[in-house]
């Protein structure tokens, strides 16, 4: 599958070598439980490499080549038992403070770059056997390559939109798929744009309510904390072709 | 409002002189707990009376002429504390063994006729000054004249249809008008068939759930029984204008 070039650093010495070959700016990321931008960090020329190391907790980490990419894209792809699969349409996530704030569906995309990425999705998925929901995150470069960037096993964030616009949700589809059952249609009816509410970006949901179209969404979570994901609002259009 | 021609009938004497002003073939109805066909007969010219009288309770029933009727529709329609209205398209009722079967979304009517049931809907919501959410059910005879048969102030089985094709369904819409919160948009996003799952028809549950474009919602009721109420499954389809 096509990645940015990476590299594995195991410990503190190797950094400075790995640096060198893949040039700055470049991305360390830490090996387990990052997510939300937590557990990685970009190394730009006068970046401290002591203070980047130890923020890695000392654990193996890889090291990538920065990618100056022209879009964020998703695609959710459910797979069951039998070997069925089910894909919904490429989407576009843009991200703010490292966290995904806006998915626009269907993605800004050529059919060209929608055929690689949903070939990418359905190659992953059969090579790993997935049986449930696969979300992969792929950037698309200024020349039109389409590298994948990560793999989310399971109902993502970038698919929620599916709830409001598409015959079968990705929460409905991930359990058809693990249930045995025969998987839904991931048409969808209408495009949307998510947008998350993170913090206060919550308090305006009687606002949200009021617009016609809108679909809000909210986590039940008590308290607002800055970059906490409290619901999210689906803005449904008029499917494009 | 236009209505079938109806009397009252508060005692047994005055059933023969009712059925003489009205003709046979007409319908008695109990004034009270009538549903699903329950607490009415249609009286033919064979019918004994007697026993008709006994079947109503000896409560205060009502006299209805016979409608030989084109098609049944209704109209769910929601209004808000503010007087905001907001209706779902009339929609088109075929009903097995006096149960609701089946609701085509929107009804096969002109216009003219569509235009004709708004009105009575908004009309009604009006004067009763609807705070909630009301299901008005009418007829529509063989000149195209519409009567209302009956009202349900309430989420109505002719709506759940909304649930899968509209971007409020009945049920947002009643709690956002109890609540005082905006009106959510009644438009469909697809044309839609449901089909009530009463008594053993629940038990092809997995055949719909294989079907692209259905959406199977059951009711967790454990024991079925005829004409129980089980479930529904709402097929979906492109829009048409």
């Amino acid at each position: 599958m096509p990645v940015t070039r990476y590299l594995e650093v195991a410990h503190k010495e190797a950094l400075p070598q790995a640096i060198q070959a893949l040039g700055r700016p470049c991305v360390i990321k830490s090996a387990s439980f990052g997510y939300d931008g937590k557990g990685q960090v970009r190394i730009d020329p006068e970046t401290d490499l002591g203070s980047v190391w130890q923020s890695m907790g000392g654990e193996l980490a890889i090291l990538e080549a920065f990618v100056d990419f022209q879009r964020e894209i998703s695609v959710v792809i459910a797979r069951g038992f039998d070997g069925a699969m089910a894909m919904y349409v490429p989407v576009e996530n843009q991200h703010r403070n490292h966290i995904l704030d806006t998915t626009i569906a269907p993605a800004r995309i050529t059919p060209a770059i929608a055929v690689k990425a949903e070939a990418i999705a359905r190659h992953i998925a059969q090579e790993i056997k997935l049986i449930g929901l696969l979300a992969v995150e792929m950037f698309v470069t200024r020349d039109g390559d389409v590298l994948v960037n990560e793999l989310a096993p399971r109902p993502h964030n970038s698919g929620h939109w599916t709830i409001d616009a598409c015959t079968t949700s990705q929460f409905e589809q991930f359990v058809r798929a693990v249930c045995g059952l025969p998987l839904g249609s991931p048409e969808r009816h209408s495009d949307a744009v998510m947008k998350n509410l993170i913090g206060d970006d919550v308090r305006d949901w009687r606002a949200f309510l009021g617009e016609p179209g809108a679909k809000l969404h909210l986590y039940g979570k008590t308290e607002i904390r800055p970059g906490r994901k409290m619901g999210h609002v689906t803005r449904l259009t008029a499917k494009s072709s």
